[in-house]
């Protein structure tokens, strides 16, 4: 049975979305998972008591008096409360009594957490978040989108290949495409970094399924010539302006069509477009390079997004990801340019 | 008379798209200025010949043999094509005989060929292109949206007066909000040059209306406290990847709801809510801090678009936009942090 620890208190509006999200989760998804809440266990008992004629059977609750707010500072945080749910939780999985974490809590404070509690795999330099981008062929993965603001070339390839692997396992790509996101496509577009990290990346090929650099346009659109990018790397600075503007961006959308045309809204077919768009159908982001699996879940996820964070928790687990990452790297990543 | 420079040579679909489009400006709006094509003569002849009992007396042909393919190498064909439409059209402006040139021409010989032919206004030390987004409170200004990938601190500070200037005279804004685009909002975010230029903004107010960090979803949503942020600080990577980024979001949103649901956009409400988001409505780009005033438009800019580029630089003009930069940077901005 796959272990899959919630953060109960994460969240906006935890438990009440956290508990929900497992719930239909575990009603919708085939039994090969148990739910592990973490949190405190009154507040758990007490929100899961008012689901009458629950199947307690795949579900575990683990103590954790304290909890981590939104706005304190992570690595403090992390070594000061022993006892939060994002500690504990993380803890599990090093003692090796869970094999997945997701939270929504505290962004840093799950990075911060999950890079001292798990530890990186060999070969991996930094762990990046990898964000999930609704497209019309299916989603791609931005990284990194927010876990490192400056980044090296060598830290820009080893995302490359943490997307890769990611592509692989979870979304059964065979051969994922892996594009740059830079200003221009020509070799010379970027500053130094990034024209760095492209010929790194050249250099792996055929190892990573390169296809050179990639625009903005590109990563929703896909490529002219090589069509869907599935894996966009950048640092975490650009990857982060852009995936928080993505989301604003389809809210902005969503209210102006109900606003001005709300009977459009009453279309199926609309609601059905504008839903292919949003993010939550993905549910979270996973942190990629640490030793086991840790999925980051928006603040405001609702509880289809948490369902689906454990959906992804547990592919990933299934597909042996972190098992994949470890040999990706331990057969050695491009480091220098030729 | 303002007299408005205009490549005709210059976009994918140019002369067409760029004559049409003078004519409606020419028609739509205040008899102020006149247009100045500058191209193949004879080739502008042969389109203006397409329209009969069309009026004469706004329109100037200034000939330019040469033109700048979108794929050269932007200074160096500046600099071995001095008959070139992009050039013939700056030196019209650098010896007065001209007072704002428009061009969906190479953006990067624009770029090269306005630093190199305008020049800098003193203390300015680097220009900036200022892109236009819109969102439901009106247009706001993101910049610098791709002339320098990589920027200083106080470059970034220069582009906070410069976008204060436009918004004043162009917006009619008289105290516009200036934002940092950064990972969060507090103080200690981003990489060590944003966290510079942070320091370098907040030492700046009150003669900037500085608001503090903005995050990707302010840009189109506003603050949170502060609403709607006018003027968005960012380097030329960050902004040319958030532009283009989002050009394709509108575009795929409106190929998914023409497609999945046609009868919608014979809506006008629907039709109308797009419009809104269409940044051609706003033309084109100025590129900011050159002694004069150029115009940035998409190579694929429509009829449209250029028209609202004409209308843009007959603003500037009127507002006196150049004098009014010069005068912010005379008066110095912010070099050092405290």
């Amino acid at each position: 049975m796959i272990r899959i620890a919630l953060d109960a208190m994460g969240g906006d509006h935890a438990p009440h979305t956290e508990i929900e999200g497992a719930i239909l989760a575990l009603r919708e998804y085939p039994p090969a998972f148990v739910v592990q809440f973490v949190g405190q266990r009154p507040v758990i008992e007490a929100e899961l008591a008012k689901y009458s004629d629950l199947d307690r059977s795949r579900i575990e609750i683990t103590h954790a008096p304290d909890t981590i707010g939104m706005g304190e500072k992570p690595l403090s945080a992390v070594r000061r409360k022993p006892q939060s749910s994002i500690v504990v939780g993380l803890t599990l999985q090093q003692r090796h009594s869970s094999d997945a974490f997701v939270s929504a809590g505290n962004t840093g404070a799950m990075l911060a957490g999950s890079t001292l509690l798990l530890g990186l795999h060999d070969g991996v330099e930094r762990a990046a978040v990898g964000a999930l981008l609704p497209t019309v062929s299916g989603p791609v993965l931005l990284l990194d989108a927010g876990a490192n603001v400056d980044c090296t070339a060598r830290e820009l390839t080893g995302f490359a290949h943490l997307g890769s692997v990611y592509l692989r396992d979870v979304l059964q790509r065979p051969n994922p495409t892996v594009g740059l996101l830079n200003v221009g496509e020509e070799e010379e577009k970027g500053g130094v970094i990034v024209k760095e990290a492209f010929h790194l990346l050249k250099q792996s090929t055929p190892k990573l399924n390169f296809i050179g650099n990639v625009e903005g346009r590109d990563i929703l659109a896909g490529h002219e010539k090589f069509g869907r990018v599935d894996v966009v790397v950048c640092d975490g600075f650009t990857g982060n302006v852009v995936l928080k503007f993505y989301e604003s961006v389809i809210r902005l959308l969503m209210h102006l069509v109900q606003s001005s045309a709300p009977k459009m809204w009453e279309d199926n077919e609309v609601r059905t477009a504008f839903h292919m768009l949003d993010y939550s159908q993905y549910g979270g982001s996973p942190l990629l390079g640490v030793k086991g699996i840790s999925v980051i879940c928006h603040g405001s996820s609702n509880s289809n997004a948490i369902k689906n964070a454990i959906r992804v928790a547990v592919q990933s687990v299934e597909s042996q990801l972190s098992q994949h990452i470890a040999a990706e790297f331990a057969a050695g990543v491009a480091t220098r340019s030729a």
